[in-house]
């Protein structure tokens, strides 16, 4: 794809201008398509309402080359974005038999009704390339006209990403002598500014291939992107140059192209056949619920215990009141032993523990933001201190901890040291 | 402010268009704006381009009375907002000497390096209202110019939030003689169309005040909305449509502008001064995560168990293997002994116990979706059993469990009998 390719996304639907739902579709779309290096100029929501989609059409054909649509396929009077579209182009819908039999068939299965108005899904663009919807009944497709080029995607997030994925990203690439080839490598223990900081000189150099560090909630990545004629000659030019950050950044890549650090544990425990268990105070489930939001956690997570108060970690772990009593409950002693004996609770592989002052209130002798992370396994116990400082929040704090448990332990598993050479968040270690 | 007054929302910044965040501030002030009855019309996201958002500018001036803008309010050279706002509309930008002082003692204090562009913050329209930002340096502003209204905002989350509640909407209001009060009355164990069913006829009907449910994620609310020419007539308004809607939904009603279920049970926990502890299987933390991200739970939630396999539910539980074997793991009575025990492990006055299939997996026994919910207090327990279909993901499944349970508590808080008059997702019920 040539780089002068302005690309539009329109999203249609009153929902989204009511503020009910986030439009998780546009950053969905221009994210994919930032890694594929096509240039995102324009988001537009615009409601159920025939003449002011049209004028919104009307203005993306102005100052886009690629209008990408989200939303508004479905069955009902409401879902405009076909009609307005294929009218804006001089083009007529006609019904796809493919799509028809399996709305069809859909229509014999389904135990929910069905009215005849959902048929109407299969009727597309004329000549369009249809996009089938792996996870619902809506087709999208795709057309050019006009020197424009159209895709429509439909407005569920789930179902959106997919079809991106599957069909649009293939789409587009094919218009193209060109194929983009594009990993994420993703960092934790150093911040985006460090990263940048890091490669700024040689990013400032390159043309292609070429790297980016982006930032995420507490973690961040860097984006490698090749442009090259052909699929194995972008991995190609990529590969050095993953191997060069991974050399800069050492251990504390977690993985290229995994979607978070539990997501990496996930893999590693899979791979080892490990199990762990969780102790956590302050994070309050963080970890448990966000490891859990992957299918298939339980063969791994053998359980956790939330010991908020201290009697709750007298009671549920059976630790020494009088050791809280002398050491209090955010201190590295108490971590330790939260991850050993959750560990030695459930009989699993690797315990993790976390204590501390998630804010706002404080408790008189730390400073919010002070947490105590810990991993227990055979024989060993490691007690990380992290101080977050008094500007972040809550929600940041328990995240960050989350992640710093994650990374021990992914750290563990890949037989790596538990304390990375590098440090972020003024991080203290009582090895 | 008068009916016909259609809103743009303006967002800038280039991380939106490469999909590094989600553009929140669009929905949240959507949100907050269809709360007190105006119409938002647009959202357009441009990325940090003068040129292009010059463009956007005159196209929303084209469509739009008023213009709200979130993002490119900050000091670096990238925030382009102020300039070519100011510039469209042929204001000059002028130094606020309040908002300079505030910078200058920031900097004073601050242990972050602070350049002097940082003093391009306090340069504003001439002329305008100036928003003092309560959870950041950058000041928002509001202008009536060309007879077109345009509001500032910053672009962090939290304080375009802050300040939009704070100011815009005051600001706003001041426009016209009506005053729009709202309030939304938050239903759990019913949804939007059944609420939409109720009440169809009497909406039809109703012209000031009005009302009009709303889907959010497993659980839904009814807005109400009156103009009037004081905030006292409009709660006078109000009132007796509160009360009709309660009489109507009974005690599926479970606050009137709440956050969530959870953030009621919260309130009545401090009321009552009772406390609480959760054994969940399926839900892997999420009780006890989302009720720890509500700064001050500590106080009530004695702690959890995350007990996702036979041997943790044994292990930290206690709970008889035989009777897991007996009965299977997803069953009333093991339900029923996770509440009873996880309170008598932690001493709370209440304890909740989740168990079931969040898929998607199944275990050749159950449907995805069956999920059973207990609770237990001295001397009581209630089991629920819950399918949820198959076509609910993992995501809704959990949340919804969750739901329940925190419904469950709030019921029995409220002094309500623990099963609700109507059901919805085929509850049934093992009271």
């Amino acid at each position: 794809m040539k780089k002068s390719y302005d690309t539009e996304i329109l999203s249609v639907g009153t929902e989204l201008l009511l503020g009910h739902v986030t439009n998780t579709d546009a950053r969905d779309v221009s994210e994919m398509l930032s890694r594929i290096g096509v240039n995102v100029r324009y988001h537009t929501v615009v409601g159920d309402n025939p003449q002011r989609l049209r004028d919104c059409v009307e203005i993306a054909k102005r100052r886009a080359d690629v209008i990408i649509t989200t939303g508004g396929l479905g069955p009902t009077c409401d879902d405009l974005t076909k009609k307005i579209l294929a009218e804006s182009f001089g083009l007529k819908l006609v019904r796809n038999e493919k799509e028809y039999e399996k709305l069809y068939h859909f229509s014999r299965t389904t135990t929910r009704h069905f009215a005849e108005s959902n048929f109407a899904q299969a009727d597309l663009p004329e000549g369009c390339t249809v996009f089938s919807n792996s996870c619902g009944t809506a087709p999208g497709c795709a057309f050019e006209a006009e020197g424009k080029i159209v895709v429509m995607l439909p407005g569920p997030p789930k179902e959106c990403r997919a079809m991106f994925r599957e069909s649009a990203i293939p789409y587009l690439r094919r218009l193209s002598d060109e194929q983009i080839v594009s990993h994420a490598v993703h960092i934790f223990g150093m911040g985006e500014s460090e990263v940048d900081e890091i490669f700024r000189e040689e990013m400032d150099r390159m043309t292609n291939p070429s790297m980016a560090p982006y930032a995420k909630e507490a973690d961040c990545l860097v984006q490698v992107t090749a442009k090259a004629h052909s699929e194995a000659e972008g991995e190609a030019m990529l590969e050095p140059l993953i191997a060069h950050v991974r050399e800069r950044l050492g251990d504390l890549v977690y993985g290229v192209d995994v979607e978070s650090v539990e997501e990496a544990v996930f893999r590693l425990l899979q791979e080892k056949a490990h199990t762990f268990a969780a102790a956590e105070s302050c994070t309050g489930g963080e970890i448990a619920k966000r490891f859990t939001d992957i299918p298939g956690a339980s063969a791994f997570f053998l359980g956790g215990a939330v010991t908020y108060t201290n009697e709750a970690k007298a009671r549920i772990l059976g630790i020494d009141p009088a050791l809280i009593e002398a050491k209090g409950a955010v201190s590295h002693e108490v971590a330790g032993e939260m991850a050993e004996r959750v560990r030695a609770l459930t009989g699993a592989d690797v315990g993790l523990g976390v204590t501390g002052l998630a804010g706002p209130g404080g408790d008189g002798v730390h400073e919010v933001g002070t947490v105590f992370v810990s991993m227990a396994v055979e024989g060993k116990t490691w007690v990380r201190e992290l101080h977050m400082g008094l500007r972040r929040d809550r929600s940041f704090i328990r995240r960050m901890a989350g992640n710093v448990a994650f990374d021990m332990l992914r750290r563990w598993l890949s037989g790596l040291p538990v304390t990375p050479q590098l440090e972020k968040f003024s991080i203290q270690k009582f090895d």
